[in-house]
Parts: structure tokens; C-alpha cells; sequence
């Protein structure tokens, strides 16, 4: 089996978040990918399903419980183009998430503004890669929104 | 039309924490009342679906979002019989949820741990009625697991 890098995985993020940004949605994508494979695949579907909770990452976690059976997630690893928000970090510290990657930062609504850890302390966390993709993407997004 | 107080709306929560308690599900119920009337109720979840997103507020967040057909909530009550979590106040504060009204405090997992505020700046709060009957009933859960 071949042995995919984080720049495959989270090019697969991406590609989500391409289609979240053809549909409307603030471009926002994530894959869950456990022992080399992905078992979710989600994108920000906020406006679609009138909900602010359908988050990119909020939908690839329960979706990889599902597909797992599982409601913890210590073997899986979430690939996400935007950092992840309050609610959805308290979602992946519920989870037990074991690896958390994610492209672009988010000074306004990233848990990283709260001082106080949010993730599960067993929880790896990768950023920056692929950030500039991600970033033009979200860019794009709200010039277009401006326009 | 009877206008109902909150120790009503409460009561309501706390039957739905009963159905929780009855299922094997840690017991914390909620409702969202809309107008002098409930919109959503719900209990927590995450046993039964296996996913740790459906705590109560998020499964009640959803539901108030489907029935009224909007994903912003600032003329909805949020009643529940625990304080939310990190990810249920991120949730709560993108639908800028109009008062969240709690019944037991939650000291390991409640939102207050966090020193910065977690909700949005316009959701009024109110804590601690039926506190006892909320807190009895983790209590007799906790106890019946160790059992």
C-alpha cells in the first residue's frame, strides 16, 4: 500500500473546500483519514443546511464515528484547510482526536485566540501546510461576496 | 396565551435529561423556546449515535435552526439542565443565541473554565435554577455506573 504524505491528504482537504466555494459556502474542507486512508470527507455546509454547527470539521467527525463505529478517534488524523474554531476544537477534544493539520491560520475565530488549551492533550497539532492555497481560496471567497 | 416561566421551560429540560438517564446516556436535556413556545428539545445523545457532537445544545441548536428556517437564533431561550461545554457555547455563540438559561454548574468541562468569554456578546445568561434536581440526576447516573 502506498504510503500517502499530509500534502495528499491535505491537498484532499482541499479539493473539499473547492467544492464548499462552487456551492457558496464559506470554502472551508476536511478529510479524516485513519491507517493511510480517508474514512471522511466533509465541507462547511452552513448555509446549505441553515446550521451554524455543520462546520467542515463537526460533519467529518461524525461521519468518521460512523464509519468507524467509534466515538473516539485517537488513531485518526483531521486534515483541514482553515484552523479550527471554539466549537469545533471542543468537538476534537471530545473526540480524542490523535492528529490535527491545518492549513491556514484564523486570528479572528481560531482557538488559538483562547489562552487556555482547548484540544485533548494527547492531540498533535501540524499547521501551515498548504496555507496559501487555503488562504486564496477563503480570499476569494469574500471579494467575490464583496462584489 | 399562558406565559410560562423559566422554572416551566426547565421542567421541560430537565424531563428531556430523564429520557437521557433512561437510554444509559449521561443525563442533560434541553430545550429552545421560541416565543412562548418550544421550537426543539432534545437530550444528549452521543451514546446512541455514537458521536461525541450530540450533546444536547448542539442536537437542540439544529433542530431550533430546522424549524424556523434560519441559522441565527437571537430571539431563542436556550434551557438546559448543564452548563455547555467549550464546543456547545462555540456553538451557541454562531447562532448568536438571544439567553442561555443552565441549571447545574459543570466545574471539570463547563465553558466558565475558560477565562475569556466563549459566548457571543449578546446572549444574556442565567444560571442555577433547578439546579438540584439537575445535579441529582448526573449524580444518580455517575453513582449507577460505578455500580
Amino acid at each position: 500500500m502506498e504510503l500517502y504524505t499530509d500534502a495528499h491528504w491535505m491537498g484532499e482537504a482541499l479539493k473539499q473546500a473547492k467544492i464548499a466555494f462552487e456551492e457558496g459556502e464559506i470554502p472551508v474542507g476536511a478529510v479524516m483519514v485513519c491507517r493511510n486512508r480517508i474514512i471522511a470527507k466533509a465541507y462547511n455546509q452552513t448555509e446549505k443546511l441553515t446550521d451554524v454547527t455543520a462546520h467542515a470539521e463537526i460533519l467529518a467527525l461524525t461521519a468518521a464515528s460512523n464509519a468507524l463505529g467509534a466515538k473516539y478517534l485517537p488513531e485518526c488524523k483531521l486534515y483541514v484547510t482553515l484552523e479550527p474554531c471554539v466549537m469545533c476544537a471542543g468537538a476534537c477534544f471530545w473526540a480524542q482526536l490523535g492528529e490535527l493539520h491545518f492549513a491556514a491560520s484564523d486570528p479572528q475565530r481560531g482557538y488559538n485566540t483562547i489562552s487556555q488549551p482547548l484540544l485533548h492533550p494527547k492531540t498533535k497539532v501540524f499547521q501551515g501546510l498548504m496555507e496559501t492555497d487555503a488562504t486564496r481560496l477563503l480570499n476569494d471567497f469574500f471579494k467575490n461576496l464583496r462584489n
